[in-house]
């Protein structure tokens, strides 16, 4: 999905760094004949899924499986959230050529000590993406999330409602998992792919290219809420996690340390506040 | 779960090698205090994650985010699927310490290659376990799934009706994934671990630790019909996966190419038969 209008005001604002991108989405689905109980040979969407090997300077880095939808933005996001690169100011170029499954990063200096960063891995719940474990662990120690920032009832019921317009993939194939950008009830970014963590990814990867903050920020996810999808969040700097499914006990045991407002279960009209309620108002009692 | 009586009276003809086993499962589920939508306070189930780092002949190979439920079946499965041991006889012993999160394997012999087998990484959709994707893609070739095995659609229905009552921690705490080990509708295993993955491979370990072979198996997942859940299950030697999710497209190539026969979307009384038809009979239509 392209920035939104807000999300461009910003960048205008920052007059931003933005990197030379191609712009090589794929489409999102395609339609295989299934029988079902009944016999009958149904046309059934499903979702694309391609290998998208990331050089960063020309050194294999990593093969992501993805939808495709937005790769330019996933590859960013995913340099992001590993922490290889500290601002976006250090990409040059990022070059999708799915003629040959390859997204080509240039960057400014390279990145520091990439050997000893790649020597480590935790396959993290869920979606793991070889996330150098130990070294979020020390840095979530650093995060401070807005204590003042405040997420209504009615307005967590709005972003529920604009999320389930939103799931075009999803609702016609299934087998993705969606996030969503909110301010408030506006919607400024929504992903969907095939692994849950790249749509958080891509989203990162969004907010550096549109110099998008995360403080006045609600995260939404499809997914369960891990401790791999809470310390993204956080260190987006994004103080409210909104998802639809439940949680793990790493996911909860974090969320608490890094003081997120995290909620789960959250469809229609229900949800389960699990941590960080101060930053709640329910309908009625007034911030 | 304990391997079922059929397992074991298979292990019992092949005299098996049995590796020195520890039996650290975890408890499944610990329970914390939610506020809903009513403001109510309500006790909530939540499944246990712990990181589990796993040391091969003293080296540090990974670290798995597990329920704990089966550790040393999840351990020795890992490395079966990761193909970095050729059998079980090349396992002496598998010793889990939970008070240092730790899993030590000793070998026979070592693992030949294993800087090798470390240094390329693809990042699987869903629950990507860095797996060895190149490796992995040539050695399907050489997979040859016994083409006469029959499923019945009374037997797909009587396994889906037994999956359903053993479902304890997701019907709990939801957030994992489930896995299950059939006999046309005799279960022999059923794991469920909140990384889908690590449920695949903890029934992988317990095959091996049994004697157990694929040929005339049929494994269900509740988790989506990736790439990487093909490839496992025709690994394994399996002709038959079903899923009560969809599929991705990459899961439905490899289907194809390997020759499986896959359903999806089972639930109930309601499948979609995707690929491997010729070996699926539906009720009336006789074998």
């Amino acid at each position: 999905m392209p920035p939104h209008s807000e999300a461009l005001r910003q960048s205008a604002v920052h007059d931003m760094h933005r990197p030379a991108l191609t712009d090589a989405a794929r489409p999102a689905t395609i339609e295989i004949p299934a029988i079902n109980e009944r016999g009958e040979t149904v046309p059934t969407a499903i979702a694309g899924e391609h290998p998208l090997t990331v050089y960063l300077d020309k050194r294999e880095l990593v093969t992501l499986m993805t939808l495709g939808g937005a790769p330019e933005a996933l590859v960013i996001g995913y340099l992001r959230n590993q922490r290889l690169l500290p601002s976006i100011e250090d990409i040059l170029s990022v070059q999708v050529d799915w003629d040959v499954n390859a997204a080509a990063v240039t960057t400014r200096a390279g990145v520091a000590d990439l050997d000893a960063r790649m020597a480590t891995k935790t396959v993290t719940t869920g979606c793991g993406q070889g996330t150098v474990f130990g070294d979020l662990m020390d840095d979530i120690e650093r995060i401070r999330l807005p204590e003042d920032a405040r997420l209504t009832e009615s307005t967590l019921y709005a972003m529920l409602d604009v999320v389930r317009k939103h799931e075009t993939i999803y609702k016609q194939a299934g087998a993705v998992h969606g996030c969503a950008l909110f301010r408030g009830d506006e919607l400024l970014y929504f992903v969907e792919d095939v692994g849950r963590h790249n749509a958080v990814d891509a989203i990162a990867g969004h907010m550096w290219l549109d110099g998008v903050e995360g403080g006045d920020k609600i995260f939404y996810t499809t997914g369960r809420l891990t401790s791999e999808m809470v310390i993204k969040a956080a260190q987006m700097g994004i103080p409210f996690l909104v998802s639809r499914s439940g949680l793990t006990k790493m996911g909860y045991d974090i969320a608490q340390q890094v003081g997120i407002t995290m909620i789960g279960r959250s469809q229609g009209r229900h949800y389960l506040l699990l941590t960080g309620m101060q930053r709640f108002v329910r309908d009625g009692e007034g911030a």
